[in-house]
């Protein structure tokens, strides 16, 4: 009856390339539909077009909410604060201390060379403006507030304005205004999905133009982010969560089973994968699955941990936790993951509210390319160079020949007339 | 006579606003037009559907030519590596080796954090295979391959492949393939257009996908870049090159002349400005400009050298040159740029090709938020954390209140099985 009644998926990866078992776990169905691509442009075009009013529209029409002031009052987010548990409170400043911490030590610092008569050098300073999206969704996350909050202020951005979607009973989230309080953010708007992305990138009566916009958020959301790059700035696509563990039979079958468990709650296309070399953890992690979460989990039997890594490396997970009395050894192979959690006291639940490196993570395989968000992602560098005359001259002459043999005469010509010998050197304006 | 005939467009800025004279200094027309970026999401469907059949298609149609093979054998890149003249070979061998040390130097490290029984880290790692766009357009730019793949290969990115478009003789530029030899780089495609970022994204039948495209191109190129973005990484959308020259009256004339001359020669679209309190110097560099580029140049009246950086910060040039006798005062007001230029001897050619830092560069005012081509481009962080049991303990309560505020009972519980003295721990599974 168990077998039978059993939903979990299991793969038999032995013998099978990592590439070719990563594609049997990927979730079908890909990037964003052209649909949802459609709509948001719909949005974006319109909420650039109307401003407020657009937004006031599209509240009414996907939050059931209408909505006169769009910027949350001061008092309201004061009062979300004070009402907050003391023990809640306490919670969330562990988790902003503890990424204020992480992002502390990822800034970066410009630097300078010098060489003889020749000084090159590159400056770091923070975007001006950013917008950050507070999803919503079948909940609310003021955790993801803290997550892409915190580094835009350690980085020194100067306005950060946070929109987030209201609930039905007509606002924001509670808990995500006394966040916004304790990081000391008062710029809150009450506004969802491509409309949020459409009024921080085009900027609306009610809120000003931002330079840079971040997620996560739905397709909806990150689609909308899509036709506003160029114009603004945009984090990477963020999709489903996903969770890779990779454990040996030293594994606690029940520990294993509540990892995977706490990632298949996330729902909404969300993946829990376990490769293991063990068919006994499977056995044991099996029955441990239950609900809806369930059906969102494979367990992989894989040769051994060499190949379970090489699988995950194709996956290139969001998050990946080692659980191994070798975890040295599978680490070290890892590649592409957001987010590592390294033996059996690092479940990635720890680090989704509070060890310090942000939760919003590369999702859908982007950790290929992409990285965690970080102080980074607010930052912005300008390279600048000073040369002497000696400098200038010892450069000249090369760069003279390249812009000529692209076509570039007054790019040749603009070195020259500052050059004492140039070779070449054409006639004087 | 002369007053009737020159060309040059003039701005008093005085008494103005520094988002107002922007917003008159920016081309208008702005980003992508709907019209673009659908025959680019037909071209990338189209690829990423037929693969190498719709590739050849497009580069019979936008290209004139037939290619059955559309690889470049690795004979011709030696050739065309062979046939270098010595001083070009020797040029483009020190623009090389000053990008390479400037890469070098930026090169970020990863780190790691203790405190007690709690490790938190992060890594740097290159992305596994990158794909490059070497733009041809009205003619050839080698050096920006050159921009491009050299802090590729100092990230150390294990495949770089390129793709270039093929002139009406059949080939791609000899220069863009001697280079490509110089570099190592033996994987070069005669691709162009929209189709070239299809084919790198999603694969065919010759190119296997990369991890991440980047640029620059044109209209096109940008437009498919972002279609495939999501599925690949893509680097910030370029579009048509400019530049702020700020001067006061210590300047001389013919070479501020040459400097705006040598960027409005780019043509389509470029954009060149002279910030300058100086009317005289106005007077004396307006007649010094002529044919097409000159139509692309706009003097500016400042009150002041602060007004002229202010004007800058407002527009967020690709590339600044301050030519003052007070330079420093400028260049510490100076924010959002990409490439400047420090003082009369730092001509901003000099950076277009050998001085050191990339010149792909955020164009269009996205200087504002996007930063110079870096080795920063290729790499990609995973941050991990190895707690013990203690470390655990201290975060768990935390974790556990919080997860359970968002309404994730299984996060909670994923830490309370491994904590010793949680709080209220829920029950076994």
């Amino acid at each position: 009856m168990r077998a039978l009644a059993d939903p979990v998926r299991r793969l038999d990866a032995r013998g099978e390339s990592p590439e070719s078992v990563a594609a049997r776990l990927r979730v079908p169905g890909g990037f964003l539909t052209p649909e949802v691509r459609n709509v948001a442009r719909e949005i974006v075009e319109r909420v650039r077009e109307l401003g407020d009013a657009a937004v006031r529209e599209y509240t009414e029409r996907f939050d059931g909410l209408k909505l006169d002031v769009l910027r949350v009052p001061e008092k309201e987010i004061e009062d979300a604060y004070r009402e907050m548990e003391p023990e809640v409170e306490e919670a969330f400043g562990v988790a902003i201390e503890n990424v204020r911490r992480f992002s502390r030590r990822e800034m970066p610092k410009g630097f300078e060379i010098r060489r003889g008569g020749e000084i090159l050098g590159q400056r770091v300073r923070p975007i001006r403006r950013a917008g950050i999206y507070a999803p919503g969704g079948h909940g609310a996350y003021p955790s993801s507030l803290i997550m892409s909050a915190v580094p835009a202020l350690v980085a020194g951005v100067d306005e950060v304005c946070v929109c987030a979607s209201p609930g039905r009973d007509g606002g924001v989230n509670r808990s995500v205004l006394g966040v916004a309080r304790m990081l000391g953010l008062d710029e809150v708007y009450a506004i969802g999905g491509a409309q949020a992305v459409a009024a921080m990138a085009h900027g609306t009566e009610s809120v000003p133009a931002v330079e840079k916009v971040f997620g996560p958020g739905n397709d909806f959301v990150t689609a909308a982010k899509l036709e506003v790059f160029g114009t603004v700035g945009i984090d990477a696509p963020q999709g489903p969560s996903d969770v890779v563990v990779i454990a040996d039979a030293s594994a606690f079958p029940e520990r294993v089973a509540l990892d995977l468990m706490a990632q298949a709650e996330h729902l909404s296309g969300a993946s829990a994968i376990l490769l293991t070399p063990s068919e006994n953890l499977i056995d044991a992690v099996a029955p441990l699955l239950s609900g809806e979460p369930a059906k969102l989990v494979t367990l992989v039997r894989t040769e051994d941990l060499r190949q379970a890594a090489a699988v995950s490396n194709a996956y290139a997970p969001e998050h990946a936790h080692v659980i191994s009395e070798d975890h040295e050894l599978v680490v070290n192979d890892l590649r592409a993951v957001g987010m590592l959690g390294v033996g059996d006291f690092s479940p990635i639940a720890l680090s989704d509210y509070a060890a310090g490196p942000s939760h919003v993570l590369p999702t859908g395989g982007t950790a290929a390319w992409a990285s965690p968000r970080s102080v980074n992602d607010f930052l912005v560098r300008t390279n600048y160079m000073q040369l002497d005359a000696d400098a200038l001259d010892a450069l000249a002459p090369h760069v003279s020949r390249l812009a000529r043999l692209e076509g570039f005469e007054n790019h040749a010509r603009s070195v020259e007339v500052r050059a004492r010998k140039a070779e070449g050197k054409g006639p004087d304006v």
